[in-house]
Formats: structure tokens, sequence, C-alpha cells
């Protein structure tokens, strides 16, 4: 079957998006992009962050409205439960980019998905956090992510689309190699 | 000043933070937790996750409410725009377990926080996730956290609770350092 026949698959626009390919090969620069969040502290372990404008494919944009995202713990960990913590934000953001590829991976290879259902599953510590250990990490031991799959492909095919996403993911990588980040603070 | 004559602070209940910590000093498996959400994809680049329940302090727990979120890419991005990108919400994730830090810590010193502000961007070249380049990596190339903290407390000590904020943070860690993650699958 050819793109031609089938633009459109499992939602994914699969002309616009060899398009977009076709378009970063001959000039690469348009594939940087700059991501951006704010955040306001609210009270205690609540705060909030807006997510809105970025830049890429050479210009400043904005996201269609401006998305914001409450944070906090739960009582448990002496907060007021506003939000979810910020480490399970961390297991969402890997659903997310990897069920994305997903989508598109099985559209660009002519499999139509019926089903992708996932569970992420983050182990911590939090002898870490409070300093009560050095030997402990702060951040997740390890997490797991099971996923669900269903399409009109064979299993080894549907495994398949799964294992180029995770080699692709962008949230995969961030959390499996080093990320540099460096923090400045301006007092007032 | 003593905890006894303001146990709250910063909007942290520096009373129940404390007994809280001296709680898992005498059974460290209080300490275990794990993080939960789970996803389904809509279409195309568009999924949704919930967050709701999780395992700590000994027992199953759940938020007071389910929380959802929906992830997609923009158009620029051959998406929708119905929700920011996965890897924004790995920003804001950076962005509130700082801030989390920051006024838990400011409270345990007995600094009184009025302003926490964060503007947190991720550099990112996607000729690696477009799998266009296999010497440009699927994630962040860097990612800068700027803080604005103000308080009752010279600069000094704003930027050592941010440092200290820093040095405990699980999403600054699991950034900054390998996180091992299985991806299992499931055909049906």
């Amino acid at each position: 079957m050819t793109i031609a026949e089938n633009p459109v698959r499992n939602g994914v626009d699969t002309a616009t998006l060899f398009a977009t390919i076709d378009a970063v090969k001959g000039d690469p620069d348009i594939a940087k992009f700059r991501f951006r969040a704010t955040n306001t502290w609210m009270s205690g372990t609540h705060n909030r962050s807006t997510i809105h404008g970025f830049h890429g494919a050479k210009q400043e944009m904005n996201h269609r409205e401006p998305f914001t995202f409450d944070a906090d713990h739960p009582p448990v960990l002496v907060g007021t439960d506003n939000g979810p913590t910020p480490v399970e934000y961390v297991l969402h953001a890997l659903a997310a980019c990897l069920t994305a590829g997903i989508a598109n991976i099985a559209a660009a290879r002519g499999v139509n998905l019926t089903a992708v259902r996932s569970v992420v599953e983050g182990d911590i510590d939090l002898l870490g956090i409070l300093g009560l250990s050095d030997s402990v990490r702060n951040g997740y031991r390890q997490i797991k992510v099971t996923f669900h799959v269903e399409g009109d492909a064979d299993d080894a095919t549907l495994r398949e689309i799964v294992e180029q996403s995770r080699r692709r993911s962008a949230v995969y990588d961030a959390l499996t190699n080093p990320t540099p980040v460096e923090v400045e603070v301006v007092t007032f």
C-alpha cells in the first residue's frame, strides 16, 4: 500500500510526517528545538508550571493554549495533594513519549493499531531525598514500563515497533543516559 | 527559634516533616515507594495518563482524586496539540521537584520565602528522534534552570538552600544520572 492510498493511519498524517522528515533533511536547523516550562511556588510542596511557548523550526511558537499543571506531595509526604508528585510526572512523560513513537512508527510501517495501553512503575527509596542515606540515590532505583499493544500485525512486528520507539525516545534517553542540567540562581 | 514556636513555615508543616523523618529513621522500610502512571493511546501522538494510586509507607494509597494529563505534539511536529509534548512534562517535573525541595529546606532552616519562580529550558535536536542522525542523542542536549528566590535570608543562604535542594532532588538525579528502564511488551 502506498502512502497516497492512506495518508492518515492511526491518526498520524503520514504524508505530512514524511514531508517533515524530508524538510529536515534539506535543512537540519529546522530540527533544533528549545522547550520551556515556567514554574511558580504556591505554598509548601505545591507549585504550578505553565507550558506555552517554545522555539523550533527557526521560530518562536506557542501551543494553542497555555497548559498549566500543579505538582504537590500527598499527605504521607507532608504535602496537600494538589497534584501528583514531580516524580510521577516523569513516569507520565516516559509513557507518553514511547506511546507517541509507537503510533508514528506503526503508521510509517503501514500497521493499524487498535489499542496501546501502558503502566509505568517507578521504585524509589526516599532515604535519599530525606537525607538519611548517602548510599541510596535520590531518584528512581528502577522504572518498569509494561505495554499492551494491539493491531493488524503479528506479535514480532508489534514488538519491533515498540523497540524502535524505545530506541528513538527522547524521554527514555533523558532518563537512561546522563543529561547535563545547569541550575542558576537569582536572588532579589 | 524552636520548631514549637512556628511549626508551619512556607506552608510546610515542619513539625510533621521532622516527625516523618524520625519515623523513617525508626523503620526505613516506610521510605520504600512505588509510583505509577497508566497511559492510554488516543490517536496519533495524543495520549492520556492517569495518576492515582501508589505504594508507600508499607501500604497501597491513593491521591485524593485521579489526576489525568494529555500529551501530544504540536502541529509543527505533526500532532494535534491536545497537550504539551512528553519532553516538556520533564521540564515541569524538574522545576516542581527543585521548588518543593526549596520550600521544605527553607522551612527546616527557619527561612521564610516570599517568592520562588523558575524557568526551565531544554535544548533538543530532533535529528535524533527523527532517525536522521546516529550521532545526535534523542533526549535533551542540555537543560538550564533559572531560579528567582526571595525570602528573609541573605543571598548566600538562599543560594545554599537551592543547592541543597539540587543535591537531594529525585528528578535532578533521574536526569543527570542513568536510571534503569525496563520495557515489557504484551501483544494480544
